[in-house]
C-alpha cells in the first residue's frame, strides 16, 4: 500500500482499531558525550515537526500503546518508556483543523475531536540506536534541546515538561546506566548530571552525593593516558542500582 | 431532583456532557498529628467502597475535572491537586458489568466502554476538612492507609501508587505548610516525613537534611511546656519554601 493511501485508510477507519480522545506522545532524549537532544519527525505533507506520537488499541494497555508506537514510528525498540504527565487542555491542539485538513481529514473524522495525550519519556545513548521515519515522515531527527524548531499543537510544551520530569527524576533515580561505559569517571559522571540539568555542578559536592547514594563502586584501577593524575574508575554496583531503580531514592532514608 | 432520578439521567445522558472513555480518581490523603489516612466514599446501592472520581466535561481540562470533582463528590474545595499516573490497563475495570447492572446501566450505556483514568493526589490537614458524600455516597470517610476495605476496581493499586508518588516527591519538593502548625519543632517535621514514609529516620541525619535545603528558619524563641530540654521553634521561609514548589529542589546542586 502506498503511504497515501495508507494514511487516508487510517483517518477513515482507525476509530475501529482505536479509541478516541486519547493519545500518546514520546519524547526520547539522546544523551552522547556532553549532548542532549530530542528525537522528532517531520510530516510529510505539511513539513511540521512533531514528537512521535500514536493512538491507542482498543484493548491494549497504555504503556504497551508508547511502545508500539515509538516502534512503528522510529524504528525504536527495547526501550523503557517512563509514563511522566498527561496533557488535557481543551485547547492543546491549537489549529488541528488547518493540520488535518492539509492531510485529508474531514471534519467529522473521529480524529478532529478533541484528544488527551500521555507523555512518555526515555533516555538513550543516541549513538547506540539507528531511528528511522515511518510512512507518515518524510524525515526522523536529533534536535538539541536549546535549538528546537516549532512543533505542532503543545509539542514544545510536552518537550519542555519532559526535561523538568528528567531533571527532577535525578532526585528520585539513579541515572546512567546504558549511558557512560562500563567503567567511567566521576568526571564523566559528572557531565552526564550537568547535561541533564543544564548547570555547573560543585565537584567536591557531587562526587560526596554521589557515593553517599551507595551504588557506585571504585574500582583498583585508575584511567590511563590523560594529561592529568590519572582519575579513578567507578562502576554501578548492578544489585544496588537495580534496587534504587525500583524503590526509588526515598529521600536516603 | 431525587438522586435515583439524577444518577438514571447521569447513566442515559452523560455522554452528552463528558468525554468517554477518560476518568479522573482523586486520592486525598489526610495528614493528623502522627496518623495518615485516605478519603473514600461508599456507593449507596451496591455499599462498595472508592476513591471520589468523575470525568472530563467537554471543554474542560482535566486539572479542571479533578477539582470539580473531589467538590461535587466530597465537598472539598481550595485544594492543590497533583496529578501523578495513568491507569489504563484494558481490564483494570474488573467486574464492571456486575457494579454497573447494579445501578441500573444497560450494556449500551456509555459507561460500560473502557475507562483509562487519571490518578490525582493531595494531602490535607484532616481537621480542617470537612467532608461530605454526594447524591451517589452513602458516606465519606477517612480510612487508615494501613487498614483499607476492598475497592472497587483497580482502586487500591491506584492508592498505592499515589502513595509511592507521595513518598518520592518527598525528593522533589518540600512538604509541611498547611500541615503544620505556624511554628513548630525538628521533631514535628521529623513526624510529618516518618508518617509518610512510613519508617523510622535518624535523628542527626534528618536535621541535616532538612536544614540544608535551605528553607527552614530557626526562631530565637524554644517550645516550652515538654518535660524535656525546650526543643528550638522553625518556621518555613515562605519565600524560599514556594521558590522550591515551583522549581523542585533539583537534587540539591
Amino acid at each position: 500500500m502506498d503511504s497515501t493511501k495508507e494514511f487516508r485508510e487510517f483517518i477513515l477507519t482507525g476509530d475501529q482499531t482505536f479509541i478516541p480522545h486519547v493519545s500518546v506522545d514520546c519524547v526520547i532524549f539522546g544523551f552522547h558525550e556532553d549532548q542532549l537532544k530530542v528525537l522528532l519527525l517531520k510530516w510529510k505533507t505539511s513539513g511540521q515537526w512533531c514528537l512521535p506520537g500514536g493512538f491507542i488499541k482498543k484493548s491494549e494497555a497504555i504503556d504497551d500503546s508508547a511502545i508500539r508506537t515509538l516502534k512503528e514510528r522510529t524504528g525504536l525498540s527495547s526501550i523503557f518508556l517512563k509514563q511522566f504527565h498527561v496533557f488535557g487542555d481543551p485547547d492543546r491542539e491549537k489549529k488541528k483543523d488547518d493540520f488535518l485538513s492539509v492531510h485529508g481529514t474531514k471534519k467529522d473524522s473521529w480524529l478532529m475531536q478533541r484528544f488527551i495525550t500521555i507523555g512518555y519519556y526515555a533516555l538513550v545513548e543516541f549513538s547506540k540506536v539507528n531511528p528511522h521515519p515511518d510512512f507518515l515522515s518524510e524525515e526522523c531527527k536529533w534536535w538539541d534541546i536549546h535549538k528546537l524548531p516549532k512543533l505542532i499543537y503543545d509539542h514544545n510544551q510536552i518537550m519542555k515538561a519532559a526535561l523538568e520530569s528528567l531533571q527532577l527524576s535525578l532526585n528520585e533515580y539513579p541515572v546512567g546506566y546504558n549511558l557512560l561505559p562500563e567503567k567511567f569517571t566521576m568526571p564523566e559522571l559528572q557531565t552526564l548530571y550537568e547535561t541533564i540539568l543544564g548547570v555547573a555542578i560543585d565537584r567536591r559536592n557531587f562526587q560526596k552525593k554521589m557515593l553517599s547514594l551507595g551504588f557506585l563502586e571504585r574500582l583498583k584501577e585508575r584511567k590511563t593516558g590523560g594529561a592529568h593524575k590519572a582519575p579513578f574508575l567507578y562502576r554501578f554496583d548492578k544489585k544496588k542500582y537495580e534496587k534504587a531503580m525500583k524503590q526509588g531514592l526515598k529521600f536516603g532514608f
